[in-house]
């Protein structure tokens, strides 16, 4: 094979560059890799983007040179939102990656247990020789998450992978689903046309449902109603599946007991590197931990994802069917076995 | 039944008096029931404390009157070594309580994830609209608990209960135990002979013995020194069990990565309500996380003990076999369901 014949393989703007190292070892294979600008200002990097035939990235519109001889076009993340499939030519397929889930599953369950476990305050405390949380105490008594109804609105990779860590601390699992979930941890599922029945069944609502147009504002001013005044809110999903403002003003009137918010309404850009993450002033609230869209950015993600990309383009080389295909909608979906 | 053949119910103690509170409800008998201080100084406390049928305790010495009428001494915890077995009288039993191991593993799932998810560091940014741990960052990229491994020296109740929720997030699971543990929730079992082998096993190691002379100690500066450099070690054991100097020392020189202690060397008294929980200046050191004693003291944990005693006295009763019974030593120990 000579150099010219080799794979071109592109990893194009600084999310998708996060992946590339490591990422030839991984492959295996005698390939091309370039790593190119979000806006492929660099010498020749228009030119690698328009022969690539692998790109690894997160964001392609008409604004971008048409990728003609693209055969695959993979996401390192599970939204493709940003990816309109109509710039792919004919033939390419579109893929995704999971392998966050256990990472958010880890951000959920610390933030489940941190109401009940005062680490901080304690140690705090007892630095200056104060023992509040001293055992014994009638008034220092700790509450227990594992008697807790946990409530998952969504129940695909990270629904589930939550739903395992909540089990095995003995909470109660209720899932609000398109579909009907059987599932040996769910307790009770809901429909989505029982979505306040569900909201009500829970001590802390977890939304992980991706943002589409059946989804954005699903958790509305009469779904936080429907909620028991002392739950808790979690949003690891996208930002506008929760309203913004009902968000802002039920915790404000504290007609909820928290939330815990890790995808927002705005975020950062190169202009604007510092910048709330809503409209409406949420760092004057006490009763929600902001988070700047973390939960799933983890180093065991990232390798994981690494696994998934090199898995496709040894099939795609072998001529195998692709795992975690989004486009063309595939008749069915097979998804890789470490996702 | 006339009111002086009634079973008489004496709570001793501060401690054991926190258990009082709706505990007739839970027994359901028709019984008397008093609350006696520690020292018993209140007018017919020491006519109380000796005529009674059960006392629930937590310390029996020979500076307090004989419980001549005695049947039951029920500890309210675990740790009956201030319980002094030569005071009771012949055919008195005594028995413990479990059902702190939930509260206990929430604390330590708590600890373990606190330096892998860090939600204050992210608040406190975020609430200034900084966006340091935003997802797409290279240098942002957290770790995860769920690839390390898991030590447990100890595998009772504790232990157990750590080990399922910590095999949820994918931990493999060690163990050092006296006798050999088989179940599926561990993978590798050291003997008591093997400790340095084991130490040198994990990347978190969790102490819930007990304090024996066989235990006391058994953390030394070799066991630590045995450790990895990255390791962290939790105790929610019993002080003693892990050595004063040699864990301050190695802390003190980054020997391992930190601690988090529960179970300390010193602890309040009515004359000295505050006071350092060690003879070393524990919180000199940033590598420590200090908690004053407090990982199983929860409402949940409380309740699940009055169910226990509850249960233990209608048992006594109806003439029926104790559960939890410390001594005499029974020949085969039957432990509570809810514990």
């Amino acid at each position: 094979m000579t150099k010219d014949n080799r794979l071109k393989i592109v990893f194009h703007g600084a999310n998708a560059c996060n992946f590339q190292e490591g990422f030839a070892k991984i492959l295996g294979l005698d390939v091309e890799i370039r790593s190119l600008s979000d806006s492929l200002d660099g010498v020749l990097e228009y030119e690698d983007y328009s022969n690539a035939d692998v790109i690894i990235g997160t964001k392609l519109d008409g604004q971008l040179p048409a990728p003609k001889a693209l055969r695959l076009y993979h996401a390192p993340a599970a939204g493709t939102d940003a990816i309109d499939v109509n710039c792919l030519p004919a033939n390419a397929q579109l893929c995704n990656c999971f392998g966050h889930e256990d990472a958010i599953a880890e951000y959920v369950m610390a933030a489940l247990l941190r109401p009940h476990v005062p680490l901080e305050l304690a140690d705090q405390g007892l630095r200056k020789g104060q023992w509040s949380y001293w055992a014994g105490r009638p008034n220092a008594l700790r509450t227990e998450l594992g008697g807790q109804r946990l409530g998952l609105l969504g129940y695909g990779h990270i629904g589930k992978a939550v739903a395992k860590r909540a089990k095995a601390f003995g909470m109660s699992v209720n899932v609000a689903n398109r579909s009907t979930v059987k599932d040996p941890l769910v307790d009770q599922c809901f429909g989505l046309n029982d979505l306040f029945a569900f909201a009500a069944s829970s001590d802390v609502i977890v939304v992980s449902l991706p943002h589409t147009q059946q989804t954005e504002g699903i958790v509305n001013a009469d779904f936080i109603d429907a909620m028991t005044p002392h739950a808790v809110l979690i949003n690891v999903g996208r930002g506008p599946v929760v309203d913004e403002k009902a968000l802002f003003d039920a915790l404000k009137q504290k007609r909820i007991k928290g939330a815990v918010i890790d995808t927002w309404y705005q975020y950062p850009n190169a202009q604007r590197p510092e910048c709330p993450p809503s409209q409406f002033d949420f760092s004057s609230l006490d009763n929600v931990l902001m988070t700047p869209h973390m939960s799933g950015w983890t180093a065991g993600m990232l390798s994981r994802r690494q696994v998934t990309i090199a898995d496709n383009i040894r099939r795609m080389v072998k001529g195998q069917g692709l795992l975690n295909c989004v486009w063309p909608i595939p008749h069915h979906n097979f998804t890789h076995s470490s996702s």
